[in-house]
Formats: structure tokens, sequence, C-alpha cells
């Protein structure tokens, strides 16, 4: 079975090159209000679900017992840019939890933000795990084993109760078996599941709404997403996705991005969870098609507009900058996800 | 119809991205040697065409007359890092010329490499249009203007005289009509036009062994392509597919990448050109379709083996260096190259 063409990149009068994917958007009973391709395969969510991963932090009262804020939950929600607000918000994270950023396991990344480059180089440093886009998700892994009184080191590994803990709320959120046959290590060290994209978007309707949660879990929920929402520069940084949607659209919207072309999301209001992968792992694919889907579920003001219009009609420059082209969803995209 | 999934990208035990693809490799009357795919539709060759791109300025006598050396003509078919060797080529082709940096008309961009980033950083700069991957390129288009007796200005325009010339080859080697209706803006400002993989492959068939050529034009192949495969550093640099597959086949192969998931070659030995793209433009899957390419077309050493291993069977790593998965050309692409 093959996903259809959903983006496509211009240029001149031509198509040159083209996206497909698959798309899952479910209510709260799970049921497929919108979907095309293929939305039973597995696929890694990677990042996608660093909220969910979140869940045993906050539900434990680990997070409350460290005097974690909102920013620094939106924090371990992120994929963040390496911006010098991220990186002083994890050291935090970290000096609240009583350790320092030596304790990180996910590795060394530079920042994203040439910018940002440029300061490490300037003072002649080399970047750390702290510029690791996910190291506000270790800061709270860590927070997590400190407060559950477990040895911090090795928290990456599959077996650490920290992992054991996320395992647990991944299938229970996903209604996924998530056994070994679905585990791949994450480029942060973490082992990630592959999970249908029909099962992602289940959790995420549960994760904006509530609906079908205990009250524990409930309650954990809303305050990662209402954390989120109300900090999107903390979950992403200067010139993303989810930091100019999340910021466009107040709390009616929660998406997040992962590596290779994944998106998770979700629209309260509606009811309505949100899992999307573009098939060869391409951010442009992703964003467009998920743009295009909150364009398509939701009326949107003309600010909101422009901002989905940054990544559904994103425009194609030349280095001098003049337009030679543009990433959009495809003619009949709002036809495909209503279905 | 749909190109067929021809590069895999692994996690722990799943595939999970996929790129789509199309090939043609043909021999030097244009006859289908190995085909899969659509290799009709006209594809925006970008960066991989730029040996042809060149012919002018060697044909005319330009390249001669300017004593351009064969490594600053290698730049001339080059996307390079902006790494010190290949700015400081460009600078003397641009004296050589009687101009300096600021007739390029190419737009700025930074080097590829982070070391080359930080010089400028530390050294308080900005990149300049030397710095673009495409300055080589243009300084042969302005070496060529200058001989010529042309005004420099506008050399990027599709009705300057020097992109005339470039027209008139590209028609003629390709065998295509290339019209407005095929006709983009590259990244470096300069008219693009789509051709069919059969009609690119073709051209580097007839490029890599003058087959079918008048002698002056087949002298020019014969100079470009000596020029690159004998200084395939100033093709591409440092970690670069063109630069460590030329280098580790000496004159066997050429190949040439172009932006959004293209390349063209050749293999004279075998009277074989070959052009390729990646239907979503991702650079790692055509870089693993042409190393499959070569590796099921030629016999290869152990070293030869190694190197393109790097690139079909490329591992993908975690910010620690541990194998998560690999870019690998599907099961059974030799048999889909052979047909």
């Amino acid at each position: 079975m093959s996903n259809p063409i959903v983006v496509e990149v211009t240029r001149g009068g031509l198509v040159e090159s083209r996206h497909r994917g698959a798309l899952a958007v479910v209510d709260t009973d799970g049921a497929a209000v919108a979907t095309f391709g293929d939305v039973a395969r597995p696929v890694y969510p990677r990042s996608a679900v660093k909220a969910l991963q979140a869940l045993p932090l906050v539900e434990s009262g680990a997070a409350e017992a460290l005097d974690y804020d909102p920013a620094e939950l939106a924090l371990a929600c992120s994929s963040h840019n390496g911006e010098a607000v991220h990186i002083n918000a994890a050291r935090v994270m970290l000096i609240k939890a009583g350790l320092d950023e030596s304790a990180l396991e996910c590795g060394a990344q530079w920042p994203q933000l040439e910018e940002d480059r440029a300061a490490l180089h300037l003072a002649g440093e080399k970047p750390g795990a702290i510029h690791n886009n996910c190291s506000g998700k270790h800061a709270g892994f860590l927070g997590l084993a400190r407060v559950m009184g477990v040895e911090t080191r090795g928290y990456v590994k599959p077996d650490h109760p920290v992992q054991r803990e996320i395992h647990s709320v991944l299938e229970a959120m996903t209604g996924a078996a998530l056994g070994q046959d679905v585990c791949g290590i994450d480029g942060c060290a973490i082992p990630t599941f592959a999970v249908p994209l029909s099962g992602l978007a289940k959790a995420f309707a549960a994760f904006a709404t509530g609906e079908g949660l205990d009250p524990g879990r409930a309650e954990a929920c809303s305050t990662l997403y209402e954390a989120c929402t109300s900090n999107p520069y903390m979950v992403a940084g200067k010139g993303r996705f989810c930091t100019d949607v999340m910021t466009a659209f107040g709390d009616r919207v929660f998406v997040k991005t992962g590596a290779e072309g994944v998106f998770c999301g979700a629209i309260p209001e509606l009811g309505l969870g949100i899992a999307l992968k573009c098939d060869d792992g391409g951010t442009r694919g992703a964003e467009a098609m998920m743009a295009g889907v909150i364009r398509t579920l939701l009326d949107v003001d003309e600010d909101q507009s422009e901002v989905l219009a940054r990544f559904d009609n994103s425009p194609v420059t030349t280095r001098r900058g003049v337009v030679a082209g543009h990433v959009r969803t495809v003619d009949g995209f709002a036809e495909l996800v209503r279905g």
C-alpha cells in the first residue's frame, strides 16, 4: 500500500520534489475522524511524544516536589534550539534535582541557530549535553529518578525504573503493546517505541482532554498541556513550527514535532488527537502536512493563517531571497483530510 | 505512476523512513541499459550539470586564455564546502579574469563545515558570495563573459550571452527542448532547466566518452572530465560523496550531486551515463542510490566498497555514536538496476 503524495515542492512551473505521508485524526474514543495512508503500521514517534514521556514526572508528584515551574515543564516536553533561555532552564532543573549537567546521558549537540554556535566559538567552547535539543527532557528524567530515590546513572536504559515508568504510560495512553520488536534507540540514547499513528492520535486526544483517564493522570496531562501552550518558546524556539503555531493558537492547539518527519498534536475544543508521518522523514513535508491539517480542521483568523502559511505554502528562495517556488500541501489536501 | 521505494532508513528492527526514486542508465546512443521509475518526467538537475554548464568556458578557449588550471576547472564544476582551499581558488579565478568577488551574483552562504564557520565567527566576519557552494561555477561564468567581451553584470540572467551559450550546450547534450515551460531559478540565481533523467544520462555518457560529439566539444568534455576526476577535493570537499567516490575510483567514475536529491554520473569504461532523482529531494536517499548503482555496475575492490558503504549502508547513530540503524538501498536493488 502506497501512502498518498501530500506535499509538493515547486520550482518555476513544475513540481520539483514530492512527499508522501499518512495521517490519523481520532476522537477521544479512538474512532477515526480523518485518516489517510497506512495508520496501522508502527511508526517511531521520536520526540513527538515527549509530553507523554514527561507524564510520570508530573503524575508521581516529582515535578511538584522539585518545584519545577511551567516553563521548566514545557522544556521537559521540548526539542529546543539550544538557545540561552533553554540552556539556562535545563541547568536550573538539574540544580533543583541536586545535579549538574554531568549527569546528562543524551550526548553533545551544536545549538540550532548560527548565533548560538557563534557564541560558543567566540568563548572557545564546544557544545555539551546541555545543548542537546533533548536536555530538558533528560533533566526531567533525572528529576524523576532523584525523587524516586533510584540510581540516576543509566537512566536512559530500557530497564531503568524511569524508562519502565515511561514505557507503562506509553502503553496505557496509546493502547499499543510496546515490546522489544518495536523498540529502537533514539538519537538521545533512550528507547523509542514504534506505535501505529492511530494509537498516537488516540493518546493525544486523551492528553488534551483528559477523557477516559483516571483523575491523577488527567490532571498531569492538563498540567503539561497548559505548561506547553503557555510557554511555547520553551518547547522549541526561534523560527520553529511548534513555537510559532502554539503562540498563534494559544491553548487551542498542541503540536510537537519528532525526528524523521513525525508530528503529534491535539485540538481539545474538537476533542481530537492528531498524528502524522512524512514517509521519507522530511521535516518540511511533515510541517506542511500539520499546518494543512490545522487549517482544515479549525476556523483560523488572518494572523493564524499567516503563521500556517510559513509552513504550508512556505517560499523556496534563492540565496539572494528571490522566491523560486513553494513547499505546499497538494490541491485537494483538505478533501483528503475530510475523507 | 509511482516510483519504487529504493532506499530504507532503519532503526532497531524496523524501517523508519523510505525514499522513492527513479534511475536512468543509458549508453552513448541514449539506449536504456538500466532504468526504473519515471525517467521521462522533466527533473531540475540543479548542480548535477555543472560540468555541462562549464563546457562553453573550455570549448570557447576562454579557460585557456585565462590560464585556468585543472583544479580551477574542477572548482568551476563544483558544489564546494566553502573550505579555504575552495575560497582561495575561486578568488584566483576571479583575479585571472581581472575581477574580484564583488562581481559574483550567487548570494552569500555559510560554509558547510563547522570549523570554517567558526573561523568566520572568530574573525568577526560574515560569509559572502565567495563562500557560496557555487562560487567556482560563477567565477567560470564571469571568466567566460570577460573573454567574450560582454558585460559581466547580469551574467545570471537567462538572456545574458553566457547563459544563452549554456542553454544551447544543454539542449545539444541532453537532446531535450529546454523552453520557458521547464525553466526555474536555481538557488544561486541562474536558470535551471528541467530535463528527463534519460536525457541527463545521455548527456553524461557523451561527456565521459566524447562519443557522438564534434572534436572541439569532445576535447572540452575530456578536459573537464580529467579536471574533476584528478581534483576530486575541488568538486566538493571533506566528507562529501563526490569527493570520496571520485578519490576512490580515480578516472573510472564521474559523479556530481545536485540539490533536491539529484545525481548525474558516468562510467566511461562501460560507455554509460547515469542520472537519478530521489523523489522527495533527500540527499541521503540520492547518495545511497548512486552508491548502490556504482556497486551494481562495476567490480569494486575492498577500499572502494568501504567508501560506497559510507553512503549505502551508512550508520544512523545516536549523539553518543551508538549505531541505531542504517541508510541503505532496499533488498533487490541490484536486480532492480539490472532490470
